[in-house]
Order: structure tokens, then sequence, then C-alpha cells
């Protein structure tokens, strides 16, 4: 075995695939690290899993895509105990596995007897020896082993074996049958010289270490600080080089041209979409396509340009938005790296299993969600998110950020490059908007508050605050100013993120949102369930109330009353019933 | 071909899966009614697949499941024409994909010209003599066939050609330049004849039927009745036959319970889960596995009981909640079958994009969600479900519904079983809850309108109402007492199904939760947000902040602060709120 090795293991198919993402970590950050005599990132990657988690359509996604990338230091090893929680395996899955890793481009092994220590070995050391591609070991074993009664049973999965049975066991074993906890002499002689080995293994990589540091400093100060996590000096110079379009401009393109120079200065910053590059516009331009530096690679459509091979920082995930995400956890996970995945918002459905782990573990990770309303336009309802927006702020550590303009997009990706304790997900526009003149209103550094007073028509009381997010708030403060004409004091907030706004002390989201104002009118092309948090029992939401439809987008944004009219008839009918009461 | 043949595709792999589902549902109504000389329901199910379906998930989870199950009727026409939207297949998916098809038990065959009407012809006919498997046709196809400048090239995926390229086309495949629309006469002349061969079969079939009405009325009666959807004559029967416990028991069990008396009445009652039988306790006992016939079923463990074969009513998925859920829409889309899939709520994310098409649709499914909240206990964050009810809430068209007891899951599965225009989500405990009792409490048959007042304290305008879901219902009964007691008047709102009760006038919505009551505390084991849909900016929601936590259920509702004693003091600090104000 190499030093540095990962391991992984997940429920439902998500370690397998996470570990996926570990490997593409290791190739990249080898490709970009590792020099001749001067191995500072080589390591394997191992993955225990189960008959469960190779039904799973995620593991089948990574494990393709793990096959088509050559990724020859990953290595499963499949527990197949033929036995799931509910029962034999030959109730539903019969297929040959095997064969179907073999389909994939993976090498293949079948170790007959997982009890026997000394053939795992010489598999693990043939899995080691295949460079080219990924390896799954194929291990016979038995759940339970060494239960007189449950040995082989599903019995043994998700309960206990029980009092009775553990001694039983033990009796079988030839273990000892009164203590609760032992560990064989030999199992822990063998354990103890794992500590000694791993010492030996790491004072070899620090001397080696030391070695690379001297012949190649500027790397190894490099390598030091994209394994810390620390962003590059300078690297928010990014958004001083950057000038908002005058002109409208989609939120996703407003993205493409940010991340073209964000990519320029943080060379740790890599990812890809699944499958819809020309779409999401979220490639690296000339940053190379990630790819296994062994295959063929001329003339390939699609491809982004740049190096063709494991250096590559553009990741073409294929239609598997799942594994997109699982694979990204993983290059979080293994550190060195700042990944991005992107899709259409609408898709975002298929990858909430490994958002929600990510979430969980706390991980730095970017999604770009784009398309993001019935602003997609003709395509229809099944490309048309209403609820996502929303299902994604009920995700606890989720930070998502609709930004309204390019001001707020750039913003947007500063929060994202910053944000290390989980991840951020940015929702963009297909269609484009206006460029919101900050002179008048107030600057998009804002965003990073969450919300914010936009605009106001004047200084005193509003008697209507106005709250939007996205493509919706250009409409919003037109309604703005024809509310203001008639009369009334309003007050424009911007609130691309409820999580960043939660934040913030109570005493600012008053000042922003102030409890004596119950006139409150909430705008989002989305489901309206949530906005009550902002609006009250009594205030109004323009949304959605069911799935879009397919037209071109202007004549949806009017027939599902998302305009600017009936935001005005939508605040007049509260003033009106507020003065009546 | 034969008649009754049904064809469906759909984005991202979830038209091959529904595919499965409408193979599972003709082999099982073929079992069920097709008698020797009498084949009433005979047919073939044709899916067109692309690329991109082909690395989904969801088809890997749902061709797995359909080889293992030997669907011979199911007939998947892969166009693969190396193209996807981002670019050439090259970049991201170049396994085998006949060999993994072969892996999953399929039978494939190549077809090297798409466009060669009788070799596509002859690949189907052989497709249609294999009877034991499932058949896959490799056609290889030009994506923008006879566009001289974008055939073959990823710029036709997305976007129209163009007029100058429609006619550049046109000219090379030597069709009138000019018309806008034209169908060559030898394509008119086959489409024609298609309606005089389409009248045929069907009289054939009505003839066939006719034949079998004459000998098996009782059979064609029934096949008439469930292909109506209408459910048998007394049915609801069931309810009455139900006596909940009069000691505490989990709503997984209870719904266990029901589902048994539900099975006997309503045989087009069908489903499984993905590999949680013995937790979701959703098996028709005595139902059948569903089976291929010819598979080997000696003791097989986990094997519901019954008949093995395509009459059995219990479907094994697999770990795969994926396809599960998007083979239920496609059973639910054939007709015949009411299908139920069920999993740990947790994992309800794995389905999302199918659930939603099944909204979308306005598919009769039933999905039993179990383990609904922390009471998962130990198995610690990574199944204990906190985003997820909320989450479903928003999905249009989706009537989510968390019973707080015995006599509310028999409702919730009376709702599910009549809530024929979109799917029903039941959502249920693992852990025991108490029954209520309904003397001096509001009977459970009121749960159709989806909130009720359970219980209140007197008969004055209360002091405070307590709204609350699911397990969390019996504390905040305990805690509306406490309450009381203290000589507060308070209401007690059990609100199952918050899509159950927007559905009710205005009138009774307001009875329920009259405006003027202001102090409102709402409580359940999951995210707050949305909950303000029912207590406003000032009232308070008694919930989960964050994600959960390993340890036993008890222990973590008390750690979380979801007990009695927070419900009071939520409730007292609001009144005395109030007062001071």
């Amino acid at each position: 075995m190499t030093p540095g090795v990962e391991t992984t293991t997940g429920p439902l198919g998500q370690g397998i695939s996470t570990a996926v993402g570990m490997a593409i970590a290791e190739a990249h950050l080898g490709a970009r690290f590792n020099r001749p005599g001067h191995m500072v990132i080589d390591h394997f990657t191992y993955v225990l899993a189960s008959d469960g988690d190779l039904m799973e359509g995620v593991c089948a996604e990574a494990c393709s895509l793990a096959g088509h990338l050559g990724l020859g230091k990953l290595i499963v090893l499949f527990d197949s105990n033929r036995i799931s929680l509910a029962g034999s395996t030959e109730l539903c899955f019969t297929e040959d596995v095997e064969k179907r890793f073999e389909a994939y481009g993976w090498h293949t092994l079948r170790v007959p007897d997982g009890n026997d220590p000394a053939s795992v070995d010489i598999a693990l050391i043939s899995a080691e020896e295949e460079t080219e591609r990924p390896s799954l070991l194929l291990i016979e074993t038995h759940i339970g082993f060494g239960s007189p009664g449950k040995q082989g049973s599903f019995k043994a999965h998700g309960s206990p074996l029980g009092t009775e049975e553990v001694t039983a066991t033990k009796k079988r074993l030839g273990w000892p049958e009164t203590a609760a906890f032992s560990v064989p002499e030999d199992v822990r002689d063998h354990f103890r010289e794992a500590l000694g080995r791993g010492k030996d293994l790491e004072s070899q990589w620090q001397q080696s270490f030391y070695r690379y540091t001297r012949s190649h400093p500027e790397l190894a100060e490099e390598f030091r600080r994209v394994m810390s996590g620390n962003l590059p000096q300078n690297w928010d110079h990014a958004f001083a080089e950057f000038i908002p379009e005058k002109k409208p401009q989609s939120t996703r393109k407003t993205s493409e041209i940010v991340l073209q120079l964000l990519a320029q200065r943080v060379p740790e910053l890599m990812g890809g979409s699944a499958d819809l590059n020309p779409s999401t516009l979220t490639w690296i331009k000339e940053g190379g396509d990630f790819q296994n530096p062994s295959s063929h690679h001329k003339a390939i459509q699609g491809a982004v340009g740049g190096p063709w091979g494991y250096e590559g920082r553009n990741i073409h995930f294929g239609v598997r938005e799942h594994a997109m995400a699982a694979i990204s956890s993983g290059m979080a996970h293994h550190g060195g790296i700042i990944p991005y995945a992107s899709t259409f918002l609408m898709f975002s459905d298929y990858m909430r299993p490994s958002i929600r782990l990510a979430c969980l573990s706390g991980l730095h990770v970017i999604y770009v969600f784009t398309h993001d309303s019935i602003g997609v336009g003709e395509d229809g309802p099944t490309h048309q998110p209403i609820e996502q927006v929303m299902s994604l702020r009920t995700i606890p550590n989720l930070t998502v950020i609709r930004p309204c303009d390019a001001a707020e997009t750039a913003q947007a990706w500063n929060v994202a490059l910053t944000h290390t304790r989980g991840p951020t997900a940015l929702i963009l526009t297909r269609q484009d908007v206006p460029p919101i003149s900050r002179e008048p209103y107030a600057p998009a550094s804002l965003l990073e508050k969450g919300g914010y007073i936009l605009w106001e028509s004047s200084s005193v009381v509003p008697d209507a605050i106005l709250i939007s997010t996205g493509s919706e708030v250009h409409a919003v403060l037109e309604a703005g100013r024809a509310l203001s004409k008639k009369g009334h004091a309003i007050r424009v907030v911007s609130l691309p993120s409820w999580e960043l706004f939660e934040k913030q002390s109570s005493e600012y989201r008053e000042q922003v949102l102030p409890s004596q104002v119950k006139v409150r009118v909430a705008v989002e092309a989305g489901i309206t369930l949530g906005w009550e948090r902002y609006v009250g029992l009594h205030g109004a939401v323009v949304g959605m109330k069911g799935f879009g439809s397919s037209a071109p987008a202007q004549l949806l944004f009017e027939q599902f009353g998302i305009t600017r009219e009936h935001v005005v008839s939508s605040a007049l009918a509260l003033l009106n019933k507020k003065k009546s009461t």
C-alpha cells in the first residue's frame, strides 16, 4: 500500500460515488503538483461497498464515469454477501456485477472467500498494480459470519444478534465467551504494527516533501496553500476586474464572465456540468478537459479546450446529476480543490441526497443552478422549476443565493468562494435581466447580508414593503415607483439569500423589515409556501400556485401574474384594507 | 405488432424507467386476467431512449430490475447518435452499453443504420419474438440527419437548425424546398394505413373481449372495473373492520394492519418497498411475490409468500428508490393497478424527480414514507428526515398526510385510495404513539378536511391555538391541558394535511384558525420554515433548526426541545407578551 490512503463509506451508494470524486481530486492534484522523482500526491482511494450500494443509480452513474476516466487508483471492495435489509438479493438483484463493471471499463477480480485475508491481500496487490482502470474486487462474504443461527440471514442486517446468539457465535469461533469486548492478540499486534508503519510512511513523505520544497519551492508553497483551503492572495481582485454590462444580461451569462476571472486567480476552482455547458455556461475556458490522458482527443465536440488529461479543470459529468453532486462532495472531502457543479435548477431534484450530505458534512461545494423559473419558456413544465428554490432553502446548512442582476451575481460568487463551512447554491436566470444602476440604489455588496433595502421612495417609515429575489426584483422596483407616484411611501427589499439574512443581528433585520410595517408583498417566480416567514398572515405573496407551462417566457410571466401590475394591485389591496380597518 | 401498445418517452431517464412500470403492469394484469385462448391484456411496451437517458442512474436501476424480472415484452429502442446537449459522448460516456444490458440479463441487438426501416423492422420482430428477456435495440443514428452543416453535431441538439440550414437540408434530402411543412406521399399513405390497421386490431380485440365476457363474465367485469379506475363495491368496509389498538402503536404498524384489510378488498392495490419491508411494513401478506415466473424460488429469504410469479402483488424493488417511484408512475399510467411505493421518509429525496412527474401527470400513486423524524433514533442524522415533510409540501399537486395516531392513519389510507388525481404521501412514525381516545376529542374522520379542532379547553374564543401534526400531537395535547390548568382557553388543532386543509372553504379554515387569535404555536419535528403560514410573524414554531443526531429517540426529542414543556413555555411567552402590549 501507499501513503495518503483515503477511505470512505456511506449510505445508499453515496460512499462509492463520493470516492470517485476523491480519486478525481487525487488524479488532478497529482497532475498539477507531481514532478519527476517528486510524487507529493500519490494515493489509492479505497471503498467498502455493499450489495445495496451497487443497486443504487448514483453508484452506476459514478462508476460509469470512473471507467471512462480510467481512474486506476480507485479500488472498490464489494462486500458481496448477497443479503440486504429485506432479504436475499435473489429477490431483486441478480445481474452480473463483474460484467457490468467490465462494460464500464473497469478491472474486476473475484475473491471467493472474504474471510481469507491472504486472498484479499493478493487481490488488493493486483488492483494496485492495475494503473489504467479502476478495480472492483467482488469479495464473497457471509453476513453474521460465525453466528450459528443467523449467518447468511437478513436477520443479521438491521438488528443486533442478541445476547444468546452472540455467546453462541463466540463459542463457534472459539473466542472467549464472557468478555463483552475482546481483541485477539494477533489482531492487536497487527494493528499496533500499523502505528509504526504509519509513522514511517509519514516520515518518508515528509522527507520527500522537504526535497520537493527545495527543488520546487513555489509549487510546494502552492500545494500547502490549496491543501489548507486558503484562497490565494489578491484572489478577490477578480471582482475589481469585473465590469458589469450596461445592457440586459442573463445572470448565467454574468456568472460565466465572473467565473473566468475567478478561475484565473483561483487555480483550485474546478468543476463542470451535467451535460449542459452550452446552457449553464460553467466552463473554464482553456482550462483543459479533465480526461483520461491516454484517451483519444482529436476534434471532440464540446471539449472546452486547453490541456486534455488529469490536469484539465473542466469535468464532463455527462447526464449524471446525482453522481456529479456526490463526486463534487468527494473532491471537497479530499481537499486541495474547490469544486463546482452545474445543471438546470429543475434537475437539482436529482442531486438532493448528495447535496444534503454535503450540507451535513459542511463541505465547500458550489452548485450553479441556471434556468431558475418559468423564465425557461418553451421547454415547459418538466423543465420549469417551481418549488426548487424554496425546497433548497429547507435543507439545513445550504446557502441559497438568487441574485437579481450582474452586480449581485458577482457578489454571490464572492460568498460562494469564501463561505467554506457548507455548500452554496447560486440560482441564476436563463433570460436577460436589466442591470440596476447602483447610484440611486444600494450597493450590491450588501448581498453579503442576505437582504437589504435596495430602494425606498422616502426616508419615512414605509407604508408598504415589497420583498423580492432574482429576476422579479426588476418588476418590483417598477411597482414600487408606480405605488410611490400614487403617494405611498414604499420600500423595496432585495432578499437574495434567506440564510445569510437570518444570520444577521435582529437589529439589522428589524431595520430592513420593521415589525410595525404590516403591509408586505413578497414576489418570487416560485411556490408561495414559505414566504409567510416575511409577510406574515396578512401579507401577500405574488408567486406560483402550481406547475408552469410551455410558452415564451414573457407570456408566462403575464399569464401567471408575476408582473408589475399584479404587484401594484396586491399592494394596493393591502393598503386599502389597512385604511378601512 | 400487437394491439394495446404502450409508448413513452421522457426527460433524463424517466421515460425508460416509467416504461418498466408499464411492462410490470401488463405482466401482472396478464397473469390476473388472461385465460387460455383469451388474451385480454397482451401488449408490448416500447421506449424511445437517448444517450442521455442511458447515462441516468434511474435508468440503470430500472433496467437492472427489468432484467431480473425477465420482462420480455419491454422493448427499448436506443437512439444512439453519440451526441448529447453539450457535445460528443466521447467526453463522458464510452461504456459498452450492450454489454451492460447483457449483464442485466437483457437481450441486445445492434442496428447499424437507423435510417434503414427494414433493418429496424427486423430487429423489432426479433425483439418481439424474445419473450423471456427485455430487449435493447442499439440503433445507430445521426443527429440532424441530412443537414449538410449540422448532421452529427451537438448544435443540432438544443437549438433549431435555422432557416438557411433547413433549406439546405431539404435540398440535400431531395425534398421540396419551399413548403414549411410537407409530408411525402408514401409516408402519408403509410400512416393512413395505420388508421385501418388500428381499427381492425381494435375490432379484433373487442370481439375477443366479447368472447371473454361470455366465457369469464366475472373476470371481464372485474377487468372493466380495474381499468376504469373505480374502486370495488364495499371496498371501504375495510375501515369498519379496522379496530385501532388500545395501546401505543407506531403509525407504520397501524398502516400495515390497514393495508392488509384494504388489500383483501382492493385487488388492484399492489406495490412494495426499496428493500425495507421489515421496517416500512408495506407487504401484502400472502399476496405473492412479483417475480419472473421461471426463476428459482425455493426458500428465498424475504419473500412475502403466496404465489411466485407475475400474479404476485409484492414488488421487491431492491435498494432503488428512484426507479421505484418511476416504476410506480408507469403502473399508474398503464391503469388497472393502484401502485404504492415505500421507503424511509429520508430517502424520499432519491425519488423527487419521479414524484414530481407523477404530480405533474396527476397520477394515482401512494407513497408510504416511514421513520418520519428524529424519532428514527440511533441511525443518526443521515437517516433522520428534517426538511423532508416540508419540502414534499412544496411540490404542487402532492397530498402529504402525517397522521397522529391509529385512527388518523386509517383515514389517511382512505384519502390515499380515493384521491385519484395526483399522488398521496403518507408520513408515518417508526416509534409508538398513543391512541387518542376519540370520545373527548374530535373524530378522526375529520382528517379528510386536512385540519380540524382536535380538542379545546372551553367553547370561548381561545387565548391560544396549538397546531401540530403526527407524533407531536400528543405532546401538544398534554401541553394544551397544562396551559388550560393555568387558566388559559386553549385549542389544539391537528393539521395532518396542509393540502387538504387549503382546499376547504375560507369559512371552515377561519372556523378552525380564527384570524382574531394571534397567539399560535406550531409544533412539528421538522424544519420550522413554512409554518409561518399558520402562525404568522408573531407566532412560535417548535421544530428543528438543523440536522438531527444519533441517540435514543426520546432523548433526541428532549435535546431538541420538542417536548410538552417547550410547547407550554413557548405559548406562555406569547401569552405574556400579548398581555404586556
